[in-house]
């Protein structure tokens, strides 16, 4: 199909396809909405030009991450100013102040919030837009009635008058914080990283900082084999390909991932991956986040920021060991095709 | 194959296929060699992690160009520092010291140099690798000694005495040079930009920048048609994939390219290429510079950074009356698959 479902299924939509919105320059393109997660999870890739911005707001119920796909971003969060770029992180919670601007002629960022009820603000300050990509000039900038508007229509609040002077500093931090509520910013790279065998997964956002809402997770590897065929029966996955190459099972069907594609795995679909390329890279968002246990189990801690150049031991045993605990149904096999 | 030919062929590597030599912590990756290409071009993508270094350095013979593909990268170019981050580039001209510090967890750039004198360099310093990714930590760094032999085999002198003060300074520069012999840096998406109907191509290299040995170009579309199907009796071009897909066709065959993928198409070769996904981008170097005039011909000056919305005029009647003072022979049609 390559829209945006609705309602809640197993979907796929490749880089560039979804429901596009243009907001001045920028180019707002939701590829999971409250109606297509069940409120578990939103996601807005932004696209723009330098000094496309995005002015002071804060969501009241909704935590945000917020990842560097290309360019350079300088993020103001809390009063504080960030130079963010490619594969740099930034966690929001919720009430936080914050606003950007884009620094680079192309400048791209995934944005994800918790709960359901952000993205609704594109269709109030933007227009819908049939093209896939930015367009080199701003047709017209939103007013701010449209952005008062936004307000009553979706969990944001904006602050029209607010300017924080100074430079930007570049993101260098390794420190996930272990408290909620705190907004923190991570170099790529950093964050609490465990390997499973041949793959280094990297939690950039934890239980812990998100109430339980969400984790965030960055998982790199080698050419390699399927994972065992297996569903949650609670939590929703979505596996978003940042670099090579991923093939995915979802009940069945078989779909491969390149930079910018994303599939999202509802609970109780039998899914699997594969790493297809010498260096793969993706992200995944898990809502809630309840199964962030099962990155502690099966992974041992990793002081390095490179895949192992030969696999660890794959310590599943310790895995079904702690099924009960685990929101984890796994299946015989690996897919056919996974071998 | 996916291996680099010892002979002048079109060939095809995949994202992290190549020669490899570890040189520290770092992986040397050779996609184009002087044998490869017959002396017109090399291509080596390194890879490391925060803090791996490369001496100073110059050429005497050979042209350099530096890509970043992923990272933070300090560059000192004859005593200045640059930070450069993802997509932006260097040109270091024969005779120019330079050194380099990977900044990031994970940095790769892509170096290529004319000539073909330069890659041997990796044999002597380096040991041959069977992985695809630099390891986690170094196994052993090179001696001075080994630095010292290089200079004997390839064309490069080592000082390592030499050490630069100061911090280095992100890179937002826009202008490239009229005259040869300038080193300079561009930030990303700058350069000479020319459109073409729905592409744009942005010149990073000039003729004039390398005594018309080579020129650097990034060509930027949304999914079109593909190109007529043409061949150059005197320069070879290299088509290396930086994002989305692209299909290329050599000589009859087919090949699709992925972010990191390279096809080398050298004199005579017949091909063709479609750009299939909302957004590609590609990097090509033309080896010798000749054809440059073709760009000016078919492209009209562009003012923005990003591809028209809806496509300019396509200005192919400029190229057919110029035909006779460009490297360039139109065959009739586009590839079967190409419509």
């Amino acid at each position: 199909m390559n829209n945006l479902p609705n309602h809640k299924i197993p979907y796929l939509l490749r880089n560039g396809e979804g429901e596009r919105y243009l907001v001045g320059r920028q180019l707002a393109t939701i590829i999971a909405s409250g109606e297509s997660t069940d409120n578990l999870i939103e996601m807005v890739i932004l696209s723009g030009g330098r000094g496309d911005s995005f002015p002071t707001h804060k969501h009241l119920h909704s935590h945000e991450g917020i990842y560097i796909l290309h360019g350079r971003l300088e993020l103001v969060i809390a009063n504080k100013k960030y130079l963010l770029t490619e594969g740099n992180y930034a966690y929001v919670p919720a009430g936080t102040e914050h606003s950007y601007q884009m620094l680079s002629h192309r400048t791209q960022v995934l944005s994800f919030t918790s709960k359901g009820a952000v993205s609704q603000l594109y269709s109030v300050i933007g227009e819908p837009y049939d093209k896939f990509v930015h367009p080199p000039k701003a047709v017209n900038e939103p007013s701010i009635e449209k952005f008062e508007k936004a307000s009553l229509a979706a969990d944001v609040e904006f602050f029209f008058d607010h300017k924080v002077v100074g430079t930007s500093q570049l993101v260098e931090n390794g420190e996930v914080p272990e408290e909620a509520a705190a907004p923190y910013v991570l170099e790529t790279g950093e964050g609490i990283r465990l390997v499973t065998g041949d793959q280094l997964h990297t939690l950039m956002t934890t239980q812990a900082n998100s109430n339980g809402e969400f984790i965030f997770v960055v998982s790199e590897g080698p050419k390699g084999e399927a994972i065992p065929e297996h569903y949650h029966e609670e939590h929703t996955e979505m596996f978003f390909c940042i670099e090579g190459q991923v093939t995915l099972w979802a009940n069945g069907e078989e779909v491969v991932l390149h930079p910018g594609d994303l599939l999202h795995v509802p609970a109780n679909t039998v899914h699997s991956y594969r790493m297809d390329s010498h260096y793969t890279k993706m992200v995944g968002i898990l809502a809630t986040g309840l199964f962030e246990p099962f990155f502690h189990t099966l992974g041992d801690v990793y002081d390095d920021y490179i895949f192992p150049s030969e696999p660890a031991r794959l310590r599943f045993d310790r895995v079904l060991q702690n099924l009960d605990i685990l929101d984890l149904k796994v299946l015989g096999g690996r897919p056919a095709k996974g071998y």
